[in-house]
């Protein structure tokens, strides 16, 4: 165990990627931090895509971590510090006791052409997001993806990284689970799916068709749009279209939760 | 308009009940702070039960909530600040250009039995929510019990209060709109429910039956736990449980998702 580096400043340098983490974004170099146990042990079941720098650990929960020590590559530092110290680092109760700075090996992204042509090569459901601008709403997007066992989560450049912590953070892990990829475009994005042989779908209030009556037929790759705005009138018009029964003169749903419940029409209708 | 009071003094006595709305819970005296137009809108609408104490509005939202303004109470004062004095008194970013400060009329809280007949009378669902303490997934239970029509939602003790800011910012209003009561617990609404000729759905990961095979039968009303405990074993095995299908050795969905896609399997089921 000689990787445990105890500290006890707060100023300390090596802890520089762990300050104020509830207000800042490192995923622009590629970099993120993630926190809490679950979501740890996803990060490091896809360790051929992102890479640990180093671990900020509170004392008193070192000794109900050793599974995750033991899975760290050996040149990643484990920093040990009292409660008092990751509060004046991380800021207060952000933290859940540990947090993992890792970067993401971006030739590990995948290829959305070749996810693409694996979903029409062996089935089942993808998604695609187009202007998810929302952390919370994408999070949660590939929490529900996971538990309805898509193949992949797709988005566009108006959407925000999902490796933002609170995104990490509110998917429980599942981005660290669910292949990512970007797109350039809806449009570029459908193409791509269906000469790949995958059906696509427009979720939009909207939508020609109702839930209850979707063939839950796979491949299929769901398209979902932010709430307020939706999907481009030209992404819709391009596809088969889709809505979910609602009671009348409502607000739509969650984006999150409507994607949730049309994954989990498709994932039960073809058990 | 003789009510605009322009305020320009954070300290502002008047303004106390805005202060640091982030961080604070009015609930507990029956009083609580609602932000945002749509949200403003639901609170309003609900006049027998929610009673408006005064509006906090920036001076550049003022011409574009004129009608909000007609519906308020003669007696009822608007004051009107600019951004950095607004920023200064409920926290930065936090307000969407307009708070109501609201007090709840305890008489028009609805009794329980009295929901529970209505349902057994008429049909429809109804939501109980056991030990849920997190106010973004009762705030989201809200708006997903509005969107598929439920007639009430219902909270034991072990539950967090709807019109705490950030529940009722999450349901988008839907706590004022949808019928909410307290339970003394789970057994309790059970039996009342029972009583009233309604059938009782317990959903769990370990439910007898798949959402898939329910019978989309009237009236009926769903328990729901909290993620992580779920609820209790006794309660479970007390009414018909049910399970949704999802991917094998995954977490639990988030609560109010779950219930979603329940409270759309019962709605569409029934058109």
């Amino acid at each position: 165990m000689s990787r445990l580096v105890p500290v006890s400043d707060p100023a300390d340098p090596r802890l520089a990627p762990y300050r104020d983490v509830r207000e800042r974004d490192l995923t622009r170099a590629g970099e993120l931090v993630a926190e809490g146990r679950v979501v740890l042990d996803h990060l490091l079941g896809a360790a051929a895509a992102f890479a640990p720098v180093s671990l900020l650990v509170l004392r008193n929960r070192l000794a109900g971590l050793e599974p995750v020590l033991d899975r760290l590559p050996p040149d990643c530092p484990v920093f040990v510090a009292e409660g008092a110290v990751m509060d004046a680092v991380a800021g207060f109760a952000v933290h859940r006791g540990v947090l993992l700075h890792a970067r993401r090996r971006a030739e590990a992204l995948p290829d959305f052409a070749a996810l693409a042509a694996e979903l029409g090569r062996t089935g089942g459901v993808g998604v695609v997001g187009i202007g998810l601008s929302n952390h919370d709403n994408v999070g949660a997007l590939f929490r529900n993806a996971s538990a309805f066992g898509a193949r992949f989560v797709a988005l566009d450049a108006g959407s925000c990284d999902p490796f933002y912590r609170k995104a990490i953070r509110v998917s429980v892990g599942a981005v660290f689970s669910v292949p990512f990829a970007r797109v350039a475009s809806a449009a570029d994005a459908a193409e791509t799916l269906r000469r790949a042989g995958v059906r696509c779908l427009a979720l939009t209030p909207r939508g020609a068709r109702l839930l209850a009556a979707l063939e839950p037929a796979v491949p299929s790759a769901l398209f979902l749009g932010a709430e307020g705005e939706g999907l481009p009138e030209t992404v819709i018009g391009a596809m088969e279209s889709i809505a979910i029964e609602m009671a009348p003169g409502l607000d739509s749903l969650n984006v999150s939760t409507a994607a949730a419940i049309v994954l989990h029409h498709l994932y039960a209708g073809r058990r």
